[in-house]
C-alpha cells in the first residue's frame, strides 16, 4: 500500500474549497473545505505541500486545533515522521491540563492541551484548517510556549488576509497557507 | 520525505495508552490516547495497521467521527488513497445536512453529514478511536444508510469489549479494532 502523489493542481485545490453564505452567522461567507477533504488527491497535495513547507522549520512535534485543525494535523504530523498532540477545548482531556482562555467576539473561550504532552524547548507546529482572526492560533501559541515549548511554525490550509489574523501571531514565527482569500 | 515504517510492537503500543481514573465521571477509567498519538512509531503503527486491514473491505470513502475519530480517519484516508468525510455534532457543518439522532445515557445527541458527502452504494469506512457501547459509531452507520452509503467496515485503536459495542453495529459488516479491553 503506498500513498500515490497528488495528481492536482492548486488551482483544482481552490475550486474544491465551497462558498456557504450566511454561515455561521447572516452576512458570513464560510470557506468549506469539506469537498476538499473528501477528494482524495485534494487531501494529499494538501498534506504534502504542508509537510514540504514545514520540515524546514525543523518540527518536533505537531498541535492540532480540536476539530478541523485534527483533520489537517494528523496527517501532516505522520506525513512528517512526528507525533500528534490534541489542542481541545474546555473539560475534554482526560489528564492534568494547561489552559489558556481566549477572547471571542462575544464572550471567551478556552483551549487546554495535557500538562505532560510538550517539553521544554520542544518546538511545535501548530496546524489548523484555517487562520482567520487569529485568535485561536495565537492562544494555541501562547500555550505552547506556557508549557515552555517553541512555536517553530504554523501550518493552514487557508488564510482569510482581510482578516489580518497573521498580526496577532507571534512575529517572526513562520506561517505557510496553501489557499488565500 | 518519507513516511518511516513502524518501528514498535502491539505490547509497547498497548503501553502508550494511559488510563485515567474517574473521567469523564467518577468510577469510569478512560482509556487516554493521546500518548499514544504523540509517539510517531505509535501513530504511525495504528494507521498502517487499520488500513492493512481494511483495505481488503475495498472502502471507497472514509468516515471520522467528531473528534478523536478525526485524528484516526483523516490519516487513515489518506493511507488508503481516499477522501475524508467528518461526521460532525449538530450545527457544526455549514452546507445542507442529514442528521441522525441518537440515545445517550441521559438524553439524546444528533450527529450530522452533509448532504452531498456520499453516493449512493458508495462503500464507506468509518473510523474512530474507540468503540465503547457503540451508540455513536451504531449511528453513524446508520447515517452513511440514510444517503445511500454501504457500510464497508468499522476501523477503531481501542475496543471495549466488556461493553459489547459490535452488537450494536450491522451484523455481518467487519470491524478491526488494533486493541481490547
Amino acid at each position: 500500500m503506498t500513498i500515490r502523489p497528488s495528481a492536482i493542481s492548486l488551482p483544482d485545490l481552490a475550486s474544491l474549497v465551497r462558498d456557504v453564505p450566511d454561515f455561521p452567522r447572516p452576512g458570513i461567507v464560510f470557506k468549506d473545505i469539506t469537498p476538499l477533504l473528501a477528494d482524495p488527491a485534494g487531501l494529499d497535495l494538501c498534506v504534502e505541500r504542508l509537510a514540504r513547507v514545514a520540515e524546514a522549520w525543523k518540527p518536533e512535534l505537531v498541535a492540532g486545533i480540536e476539530s478541523r485543525g485534527f483533520i489537517v494535523g494528523a496527517p501532516l504530523a505522520r506525513q512528517l515522521g512526528l507525533g500528534f498532540v490534541p489542542v481541545r477545548k474546555r473539560g475534554k482531556l482526560p489528564s492534568a491540563t494547561v489552559g489558556i482562555d481566549y477572547a471571542l467576539e462575544y464572550g471567551s473561550d478556552r483551549l487546554e492541551v495535557h500538562a505532560d504532552a510538550i517539553c521544554t524547548s520542544q518546538r511545535v507546529l501548530i496546524a489548523d484548517d484555517l487562520l482567520a482572526t487569529g485568535g485561536t492560533a495565537a492562544a494555541t501559541g501562547h500555550l505552547v510556549e506556557k508549557l515552555g515549548g517553541e512555536v517553530c511554525g504554523y501550518s493552514f490550509i487557508i488564510t482569510l488576509e482581510f482578516l489580518a489574523g497573521r498580526d496577532r501571531l507571534r512575529q517572526g514565527v513562520p506561517v505557510e497557507s496553501i489557499l488565500s482569500y
